[in-house]
């Protein structure tokens, strides 16, 4: 079963290829740009070589296109017929639970919640009209970013909001980064079968927490959108929607609002710096008070949600750090954890600054009630796997 | 030293008057109400006797004169200009410190600010310019529910926005009940001086947290506008700026979004049967699925906030409940501090349940690392111990 995962940006296009019979192994990844523009430069890495090359790639299809032909003429794959299934990282599925075989219906769907997903769900929608024109053969799976979050319980998705929005307009908590999050949550009871309870922090160009009982998750940091939660790199986590009032005194009406919200806000609006993590860091050593304070207010926002998800969770057995920043950054994980010896959280500083940010490290100090990891994510890997599950549910 | 603290609603007002040099004593309380009406029923009770009326009250400022001139004719006060100053439980503040002297700064200040409190500051303002003009010799004090919170760092009080958005147009966290947590912080002090850290829980028909470290906030639940933190009897509480783009779809502009928000959200937009608890619970009780999420949902934000502080705090000396929700429900305060044993919180269910809700009462099990406290609070006093300072510090 030969699964190619895609990972759509709004010029870019990155996949891997999985042969899922033969121990999840990657036998391609490969990766486009400057899509729709004059001249594309296009890579695939297979079988330990990599080859490189230049096209003019329409749109998303013509990529995907180009490259299935490319692996087929390498003996990568037998054939472009011998891609069983396309799989995508969809972001808002809205109601949908679990990853599905794309249909009218899951096409229709998306294009609802296209309204509070506006740089996804459009892009993700017309590439898989073309796929489904140019390889009218290969079936198509939308692993939806929210479908990990359909475990959590009303009391946690419901905003205290006229009761008719929720259940006629579909808004409450849905929750992203599923993919990381499951991913994290399967590997550690692979790690450390003990573990029932526990918080992943995503953190990395977008971040999120999610609480995880028994392998499911019970609450996440992001909401309707992901635009809530903490502070993303650019965009804005939990505000006041009142704040409308004062913008609007201020001669900023809502629609202006909500675009410098979603790309102005962030560590960079604080900043005022870069919206790169380690910029910030860089001028905040140099004494840029504004840098620090775009450090402090991520550190404080992500405690919170800690606080919240050990109640939640009546403790956690493991917090788990992945992502870019939660990989790479081991001041900020000790800045993240610090003062929690009241809950048993405890890391040990040299296992921390040592920690192998590509490799699986566990960094919780001798003693500490809680486990505490390092752990790279695989969100392809889920991907490839639900796409599989889709696929064969759907033979059944 | 005789101080009135004056408490007003759109149409109504009530007051307390207070003796500060007798060992804080209250002289009377009054009450007005249909203020603005064809003809309004007043109250006073002093020295053990009521005494009530009617009247025709044009604005708050023909009420406080009728009550003052009934004090006098009773003899509590010798005469109208025996009261010292009228102190104000005034609402946003805006960026002012502290209980101050009315003057037109603070006014145009309370103006600036009445785009975010629009059902309380141009009301105040209003009758703070009336009585100004009918007793001239009376200072005013504003003593403001953001106050309080002033000690909060920036790292909590700075929203990820546009920088200039903070610095210029001063949307930030203010946090408000400052009356009512600074009351229950000293109050703690009283009781139990070991405490250093503590949250309070302010429930009542608004309802927000706070965090207190050697009685100084640290952090609280409610925003720029009292609508953030957890959800309110019929506001919204903490929500996703950007569900406007998903109600724009379905034909709801902001304007009325937020007019919903603040008045059909909460505790009511949820359950659909009422803003007020008592009749949530009592559904509820009947088999209401909705009465009985709105109350899950309010129990699990106040949790989340719980969590977070815990983090903030490294663990809290003391939790308190305060407010009319907070002090008369045995069983929400059971539900909110269930399974916190990991942080060494434990209440005895004895004690909770028969918990003396007009009393100071300890509630927490023998061995539990944390204090848990029901206390009345008395806003009422605290505006006029900080209306007293306020003319001490002006007089020096």
């Amino acid at each position: 079963m030969i699964i190619l995962v895609a990972n759509l940006g709004s010029t870019s296009f990155k996949y891997k290829l999985y042969d899922m019979a033969s121990d999840e192994r990657v036998l391609a990844v490969g990766a486009a740009d400057r899509i729709g523009g004059d001249l594309s430069a296009w890579s695939i890495e297979a079988g330990g070589e990599k080859r490189e090359g230049q096209a003019t790639l329409a749109d998303h299809a013509a990529a995907i296109e180009l490259h299935l032909g490319e692996l087929a003429r390498e003996g990568v794959i037998e054939s472009i017929d011998a891609v069983d299934a396309v799989g995508f990282k969809a972001v808002h599925g809205g109601p949908i639970s679990g990853a599905v075989i794309v249909d009218d219906h899951v096409l229709e769907t998306m294009g609802q919640f296209a309204d509070v997903a506006p740089a996804h769900n459009p892009m993700y929608i017309a590439a898989m009209k073309a796929f489904a024109q140019k390889l009218p053969k290969v079936p198509q799976v939308a692993a939806f970013e929210t479908a990990f979050h359909q475990t959590i319980a009303p009391s946690r998705t419901t905003y205290a909001i006229p009761y008719k929005w929720t259940s006629e307009l579909g808004i409450r908590r849905y929750g992203f980064h599923g993919a990381s999050h499951r991913y994290i949550a399967t590997r550690m009871g692979q790690l450390s079968p003990s573990v029932t309870t526990l918080i992943n922090c995503h953190l990395g160009g977008s971040s999120s927490l999610c609480a995880i009982r028994d392998g499911k998750s019970v609450a996440t940091s992001m909401g309707l959108t992901p635009q809530t939660g903490v502070p993303q790199s650019g965009r804005v986590g939990d505000f006041d929607i009142f704040a409308l009032l004062k913008l609007r005194s201020a001669g900023i009406e809502a629609d202006e609002a909500l675009r410098e919200l979603g790309k102005q806000g962030g560590l960079l609006g604080i900043s005022g710096v870069s919206s790169d993590l380690r910029d910030i860091k860089q001028a905040a050593g140099e004494g840029n008070g504004r840098a620090q304070l775009a450090i402090e207010v991520f550190v404080e926002a992500i405690r919170d949600y800690i606080g919240a998800y050990m109640v939640l969770l009546g403790g956690a057995d493991a917090i788990t750090f992945t992502g870019g920043i939660g990989q790479y950054n081991a001041d900020l994980r000790a800045m993240i954890l610090s003062g929690l010896d009241f809950a048993g959280v405890e890391i040990d500083p040299r296992k921390n600054d040592g920690a192998q940010a590509r490799a699986e490290t566990r960094i919780d100090a001798d003693g500490s009630r809680t486990q505490v990891w390092v752990l790279p994510t695989n969100e392809e890997l889920i991907v490839a796997r639900q796409t599989l599950a889709a696929l064969q549910a759907n033979n059944d």
